[in-house]
């Protein structure tokens, strides 16, 4: 088995501390760029309305891991389905990825929306998100997503 | 600056051992989960129509990253740009997300179409897609990505 070590390369800043399924609309973020990464790599980027963002579960411990089937959500309103068809902190890899709209760049900042993820996350990898890399033809998928994600993007009260 | 090791969990088959910039349409490819992983850590993905693969550029070494601008594929036809607004090999990560279309799952295999990826590449995660979870409102983006990518899925004569 092979394995890698991968490096932050930036933080995430956005003053909200707690792990939380739903409620992620209009949060404002900063993915802050490491200090010792030059500013020019980030050049050109402002030029693309959003990101493809790879982050560290980093609040999850390695035994929250499930390798096996289970009910998105625990919720027994919809069937036990596996690791890899979920998108959760309980895969080996620890890694979620989000597609946040980018609103400007700021020095080493970028200053985003709709990133699902907490103050202080390591980011392993910042890239635009590029039409022609999208999913290609016509998208499916099951009810679940669409019915467990019915607050997601709603905005906290 | 924090690191994490992220193992591989299943590897790349397409008997296509060669890195290229273009043609990867059309090309069929099995993710072949790792032995010792359970299949049920699969159940239910078949109900998608579209995957999201982290994947490592494997073939690529330490030297190849490169922290700055340059132009995409060196060619003087675009303006240097900075590394995260690329999404080649050159990035500190060396890790490169695809978005295949399942075709079927058998067992640990899962055969997919639009896996741009050599042979052997070794698989960090593997995620549906979720429409909810990609990209929200308007996309927009420079000209030179579309340019670039012309014969990006072409099919290879």
């Amino acid at each position: 088995m092979d394995h890698f070590q991968i490096n932050a390369v930036a933080y995430v800043i956005n003053g909200r501390p707690e792990v939380s399924d739903d409620f992620w609309g209009e949060v404002p973020s900063i993915i802050r760029l490491r200090d010792d990464l030059p500013e020019s790599t980030l050049a050109g980027l402002d030029e693309f309305s959003h990101l493809q963002v790879v982050f560290k579960f980093h609040l999850a411990s390695p035994e929250d891991v499930h390798l096996g089937a289970r009910s998105p959500r625990n919720d027994p309103r919809w069937e036990p389905s596996g690791t890899f068809a979920h998108r959760n902190h309980r895969r080996p890899a620890q890694i979620g990825i989000s597609h946040p709209r980018l609103l400007k760049v700021e020095g080493r900042d970028l200053h985003v929306v709709d990133l699902d993820a907490v103050d202080g996350t390591p980011v392993l990898d910042i890239a635009p998100w590029f039409a022609e890399f999208g999913p290609r033809g016509e998208v499916r998928q099951p009810g679940w997503p669409t019915e467990m994600l019915a607050n997601y993007w709603a905005r906290s009260s």
